[in-house]
């Protein structure tokens, strides 16, 4: 058994020893920030991107899967692109022992893979709109301190990328990308605020960019995604044009939706303990764990009722597995707490009598369900730990802002900052220097809270153009 | 409209022709032999690694994902490997602007990416069996002419990797993968020969491989994976070590299990016929297309037919097109023949009123199903379109081989040859020059046809140790 740092005054030791000893991420490979996807790791990765696939195919974008290499002449054509990835990728400069005409980007995402490829698939109007994505793996050259699913170098990432007839339609494609993370987060049990981002901190080469946050330990917070709106100018340099219908060439308007790894470390950062990780059923390995309590003489009823549970949960196509190892109960409840298991079923020899079990959800609610109601009594057991860490965190979330009035309040580590910004570049930075963080931009579905008119700006003082705005220290 | 090229005599052009014509792929992007997935190439895909899944998981073997580039380091221990792929890895030699201390090899395969993990998962015979497999992209500089799901240069990759206790437990292993792609190919109605390759033909670095081939173009041959036992030759350079029950210490014997989307390639080869595609119900990104015929006044009731056998189909848990464009039929059955769709259901509205549909599968068979049995009608044609794939390609299958009891019978270029050889290296090499192809192995679960016992060897005319072996020019 380990004693686990103490989430609330040690965070990132916390999360650092809660995915190794649970057993999500194994970091003793040979290259610095990249780490191995464990069994365990890859399980509730699968399950996370069931959800993704899930969500954004019922949008209708259809899944693709283009090349891990670009040639640096296509990486190279949009220049505001290039220059916020140039110090970032990593090159491939030989093929045997061949130096490569042409040296290739490992791609750090898949705009400029793509666009030259979409600028032939589309044609006219009735090729709009183009909605694809795609679940890959991208790399980026990081050179601050990386950390397991938060900041990595080989990022598992999903990719959105949308052509559009024009501004309006890729305006509706932002929203319909807003709505399915809405669904996606709803899922994981994930609370966030989608916030536009200031100008000087959008996606390079974006119009604008809304990203997706949420606190994770005091004033700082984890970006768990972003959608992008590109307008033209992608299409524009990779010439992405299509025949209207009234016969004119026309750029098309594109969109971009971004996730990645990153929710999965959201998940163990917002819902875990100090027992461990707490999985939401929709990413659990395992929904259910089975414990039989094998004590006194007759093992057999005992050992013949947790099977019976587990072969029931399978199939109706409950995620189950059961333990039983020699080690004694408490030692099992130990470890699929740790591992956060959703449900815990423990069955001996008077529950095994009974066609009962007991359940204990990994919130620590207990109950009993029946042999003959088991699968429906599961379900609404399951249902309701969701329900319940969906209310927890959201609880959390709403106490996670606190309001800065002047500038020296945005000062403190504990909690992130709502407060009231004219839009100008200048106050921009004048908060970013006083809460050593970010300025994260303004909320584009509101505040999760009452909280009135902004007043004048934190930064000039001017009630002009003022607007509610989120500042933080992204991790 | 495209009339393709004739299979029978223009076997790559047609194969070129119908990958590209059913849009299972596209060649279009920047980097020869790096090819994109189109929505329904990866469709396709998609349900081929299910099948895979499937079937490796039934064996107790557990998903994972290692990282895609490889330090310098590691991949240079085993001397045999690193041999065997120096000449075409692609090398990841910058960060940003930065010359990497330790180079990193873009993975050809994953042996030294994880088995220097394994030493360290690996302590005692508690931890074995170890089998792990991973879905994942592998890159080889290739500089022979590349063909799409043939020979690329970005390889969608199945690779699972086994630590065993023993050699016998390594030969179990071996066998266990031999059964799991007997039923992955039986999913897939390929059928194919068990070969064990001759020495000087094994993976780099193994004890013995077994490669599965199937007879794609008169003695062309295609390799659709392989399985290899590796003995200690891994585990000693990489020190996978563990504590046997007795207390000494004793390194792992290791298998690897290897597919990729040549078997797709495989299934357009041997399946497809001059109207194109041809999907066994597995793989089929749709396996139902519905067409309504809306000639003449009330098309509406045909229209809600069409409507309805889509949404009973969806529920029952099929992949189904409702294909309700504004083209005549016939150019809607030309197209979703040419994508291979397995079988069509055509309503018009004489069968609305009698509420039936004429179901006409892949292979040409009309039949009328109901609305009362639907799903069960429906499941019934697609499992007789399945078996009759099957016996058709096992028909063929059979007819691929011919007997050489000479040397210069090797010399023709209709069938892949029988011949009986003595095992010696010399005798084979004669056989490769003979075929001008190579020689692929003796049979591991014998002929598909009756063969009698093997004569003298066909390089050396020695009785001695002869069995029973394959040649062919591989693809």
């Amino acid at each position: 058994m380990v004693d686990l740092p103490t989430k609330a005054s040690a965070f990132i030791d916390w999360y650092l020893a809660v995915v190794e000893e649970a057993g999500l991420t194994d970091k003793r490979y040979g290259v610095k920030g990249m780490n191995i996807w464990t069994p365990y790791g890859f399980a509730a990765r699968r399950e996370l991107d069931r959800v993704l696939v899930r969500e954004i195919e019922a949008t209708g974008s259809v899944p693709v899967e283009f090349p891990t290499l670009i040639p640096a002449n296509e990486f190279a054509k949009e220049k505001e692109h290039i220059k916020g990835f140039d110090a970032e990728v990593y090159w491939v400069t030989k093929g045997g022992a061949t130096d490569l005409d042409i040296p290739l980007v490992l791609r750090p995402t898949s705009e400029t893979a793509m666009y030259p490829v979409f600028a032939v698939w589309v044609r006219s109007h009735r090729d709009l709109p183009l909605n694809v994505y795609q679940i890959v793996n991208v790399f980026r050259y990081e050179t601050k301190t990386t950390r397991p699913f938060f900041r990595v170098r080989e990022i598992h990432f999903f990719e959105e990328h949308t052509c559009q007839v024009d501004e309006a339609a890729a305006t509706a494609r932002v929203q319909s990308n807003l709505a399915a993370f809405r669904r996606m987060a709803a899922a994981l049990a994930l609370p966030y605020l989608a916030i536009r981002r200031p100008e000087w901190d959008k996606f390079p080469g974006a119009f604008y960019s809304v990203a997706f946050d949420t606190p994770v330990d005091g004033a700082r917070t984890l970006q768990l995604g972003s959608v992008h709106h590109y307008r033209e100018n992608f299409s524009g340099p990779y010439g992405i044009r299509y025949e209207a219908a009234d016969g004119s060439q026309r750029l098309a308007h594109q969109t971009t939706f971004g996730l990645s790894e990153r929710l999965l470390g959201a998940i163990v950062a917002v819902h875990g303990d100090q027992k461990g990780l707490v999985l939401p059923t929709a990413v659990a390995p395992y929904e259910v764990v089975i414990v039989p309590i094998l004590g006194g003489a007759s093992a057999d009823p005992v050992r013949a009722a947790a099977a019976e549970l587990k072969e029931r949960l399978l199939r109706a196509g409950r995620r189950v597995h059961l333990d039983d190892g020699e080690e004694r109960p408490g030692a099992k409840y130990y470890r699929w707490e740790l591992r956060g298991v959703p449900l815990r079923l423990e069955v001996g020899r008077r529950e095994a009598e009974a066609r009962s079990a007991t359940a204990v959800d990994r919130l620590g609610r207990k109950s009993s369900v029946t042999f003959d109601g088991l699968e429906r009594e599961v379900g609404e057991r399951l249902a309701e730990f969701d329900r319940a860490l969906s209310s927890r965190a959201a609880e959390a979330f709403r106490g996670a802002f606190v309001h800065a009035s002047t500038l020296p309040e945005l000062s403190g580590s504990d909690r992130v900052r709502y407060l009231s910004w004219c839009g100008g570049e200048e106050c921009g930075h004048k908060i970013e220097v006083a809460i050593s963080g970010a300025l994260l931009g303004t909320p584009e579905e509101g505040l999760p809270f009452e909280a009135g008119a902004p007043g004048p700006c934190i930064g000039c003082g001017t009630p002009e153009g003022v607007r509610w705005a989120l500042a933080g220290r992204p991790l």
